[in-house]
């Protein structure tokens, strides 16, 4: 099987591609080809290199896309995107990468079947921003799309792009509304969110973090772990129960700020959690009070999607996959 | 005011033109200019010919729309579309004409405010073709967009992308989900949705008439002079209110075809009735078991838009506007 992403450099990108190597298979057939198309060269996985193609394009390129298609790949995952502070920082980029990028992947997928049939799945990373407030205490699989960012709007478009060319028979695709993505590895970032990771990466790593809102925050997450399960799930299942309705709302776990600390002293101990430290930002607990903090995703836990069992499981999945398994920090 | 017309030459936009020449005016403003934009020369209105221009383009060409919004008109109606069937029918012009030709209106007046501030009130007309079954008995304002063809996944990007432009300030957009347009004039078309007037028109003229499903056949309608009343209405009031939810659903009128009948045999008499002649249709039934049946459109309600107030008014309309205020057919 011929697996092909775009956007594997990103973080889930290469959480996925790690995944892909170590297993060698995607919905039960051996991987014979990995394409790895990013802006940036995406890592070749270690084991894996003489099986994995590398390939530089920016899908905001009419026609780029369609070289890396040409290939006919039978699975294709699509998380390339700029991410919502740049989409909204600089309209004009954020259409042309997330909705042009989206429509230029779709259009080389159906133009490539013109020339012979061609119908690969296509996983699209889509994201809860495609919900606005004000929202119900617990989102429904049937609740509308108002999304208040410009990314918001470009994933929600994208969706209808995917689901409608799904329905024309042009490509199998399933949309994925991936929860915020906790803990994410690397340093702090300047996004709004970064604080449900900081708070519990860096105390991990015996450094200060800062919580710029109330403990009663809750808010929606999933592990890379769970996320990449996600993708893979949706690269294997059977579609055809979705009808036409193509867009899920992934399960989360849903959780408040104070939550979060507890199964930080669980694991780590109070030393751990004493490196938090309150520091309010009225900017912040603003913005987020605009996000939606719980969802009933009824209709992808019935369909296997699988989430967290807990915030302590999240933890531990950091401390294994980005801390050689132990925490530096002793309780 | 300047008022510009996209889709002028259409049945919606000719009632649109006709009321706007009439009245002289708009949202309390005089009517100074009035341009009429379509694929094919409008039509200009009796007695305001002079403050009218007429220009023909296409807005999926890129560019062309940038030529007329260069006039910076203070209310734009975007009405411009291709109908369901041919978007569906021809995938490629579908998207270039409603999806394209949507965007090409909104970055030229994004681009137009580039110049010099330029804020203009944009009202589209979008459709219930968003929602896609299955529905609940009663569909809401937060119910979810599935749309089920090409024309409504159109529809419904157009929607968002006029909410994010709005959003972010570039125009002062508002969409308006149509109902099925009821009584239609001209002749029968092909149109699945065509009986629904085709029953009451054909007889009201002294002709036959085929209804092709049953009488418990419910629907959402709107006589083309309560969808004008939309359409100035919405250019009139403060959007405010609306806040980042743009797109409303309109306020139909819920009829059965037996309830359409009844009112044609209280206005037109029984020998119209029997010009109807019962022909099912399984493939048409079909159709249009798929389409939603009744709204709770209480969000346009609450802001003032205003349905027919029975269909006995909706067949009374027709013949003031269409018949010169007689019944050929006695009763």
């Amino acid at each position: 099987m011929h697996v092909l992403i775009f956007g594997a450099a990103g973080m889930i990108g290469r959480k996925l591609v790690q995944h892909l190597a170590q297993t060698g298979e995607l919905a039960g057939q051996a991987i014979t080809a990995l394409s790895l198309v990013d802006v940036v060269p995406a890592e070749r996985p270690v084991g894996f290199a003489e099986k994995t193609s590398v390939e530089v394009l920016d899908i905001a390129d009419p026609g780029a896309a369609a070289r890396v298609i040409a290939g006919r790949p039978e699975v294709i995952f699509h998380l390339a995107a700029v991410v919502s502070g740049e989409a909204e920082a600089d309209f004009e980029k954020g259409y042309r990468i997330n909705l042009d990028g989206s429509r230029h992947i779709l259009e080389a997928i159906r133009r490539e079947g013109m020339k012979a049939a061609y119908r690969p799945r296509l996983v699209f990373s889509s994201s809860i921003a495609v919900f606005g407030a004000p929202f119900p205490e617990v989102i429904g699989d049937e609740f509308f799309n108002t999304p208040l960012t410009s990314y918001g709007a470009q994933k929600a478009i994208s969706e209808l792009l995917l689901t409608d060319y799904s329905r024309r028979g042009f490509l199998d695709g399933i949309a994925l509304r991936l929860p915020t993505i906790c803990i994410r590895p690397g340093r702090p970032n300047k996004a709004a969110s970064g604080f449900f990771s900081n708070i519990l990466r860096e105390p991990l790593a015996g450094r200060e973090a800062v919580l710029p809102v109330a403990p009663e925050v809750r808010h929606w997450h999933a592990s890379p772990r769970a996320a990449v399960g996600f993708l893979t799930h949706a690269a294997a299942m059977d579609l055809k129960s979705l009808g036409a309705r193509r867009a899920l709302t992934m399960p989360g776990l849903a959780a408040t700020v104070a939550e979060q600390i507890e199964a930080l002293r669980r694991i780590a101990g109070e030393k751990a959690v004493r490196l938090i430290r309150r520091e309010p930002d009225p900017v912040i607990a603003g913005i987020v009070a605009g996000w939606p903090r719980t969802f009933d995703a009824r209709r992808a836990l019935a369909l296997g999607f699988r989430p967290d069992a807990s915030f302590d499981e999240i933890i531990r999945i950091h401390i294994a996959d980005e801390l050689g398994g132990s925490v530096p920090v002793p309780s």
